[in-house]
């Protein structure tokens, strides 16, 4: 093997080497599809609690570490699991956002960063000592930002 | 109805009233694992994303948002989604929970705990502009947290 060949190969191999983990670290869309369907179970949870303590007696801590949960993955970057390759799909069960998610992307966007906002806000009124009702309405038009995404862009199941 | 007996309706009523209230708030036990399944993939999606980042080029701000998602998970509350009557059931899948987890309660909690601190000092770590070598110490200890819970109560799936 001559010396231009040889490198040839050695540059060969580096590129597949990093193909391969480029590969390895690509999630695949049923990782994805399973990792949405399980942040909007885990936000279902959290409005839930946050629901029973405002219909309840108001436990600002309980509610505090709600919000926090529901805004910190509100903020995590969720629309990264919405790639293009994940319009169909089964993760825990088949998907059912529809195909407009993936085509109308800036109105998707927009709605992720409501939702974002919305929870933010929720998190700063609760932390600060926001009153009940306060909070309440905050929480109303959290869920607002919900209902509205899920109205555009989710089928009913 | 003499008085009395009337008053005693009345108070009858409310409690029925208070008790329905209660029964309509406690999530069932197949909620209840299907949540607590749910925070977990919320957590490997994160720490995946964590790790791909310390493997590659590290990415402050995405890590950020990723270890913000742990720790708010981490310190919301998940040890109530693991009440008595939860040691076996089907979430979306069947719980892998050990039955220890609800007899040694206290070795459980300290888990919890431990999981939790890891988690913050993480966020607090990377948001104070730790260097990824520090970074990727105090993810080694947060990520040790998981397998030493794991390896007492959680059953291999």
């Amino acid at each position: 093997m001559n010396r231009t060949s040889s490198r040839l190969l050695v540059a060969a191999l580096a590129l597949a080497s990093a193909a391969s983990a480029l590969a390895q670290q690509a999630p695949k869309p049923e990782n994805l599809i399973k990792w949405r369907q399980s942040a909007f179970q885990v936000i279902a949870w959290n409005s839930g609690r946050i629901k029973a303590s405002l219909d309840g007696g108001y436990d600002k801590d309980q509610v505090l570490r709600s919000a926090n949960a529901i805004a910190a993955i509100a903020n995590s970057g969720l629309g990264s699991l919405f790639p293009a390759g994940t319009e169909t799909g089964k993760g825990w069960h088949d998907t059912t956002v529809k195909a407009d998610a993936f085509t109308d992307t800036p109105k998707f966007a927009e709605h992720g960063g409501d939702f974002a906002r919305a929870s933010s806000e929720l998190v700063r009124l609760v932390s600060s000592g926001g009153d009940a009702t306060a909070v309440k309405d905050q929480f109303a038009k959290l869920q607002k930002t919900c209902k509205s995404c899920h109205d555009d862009f989710r089928n009913a199941n």
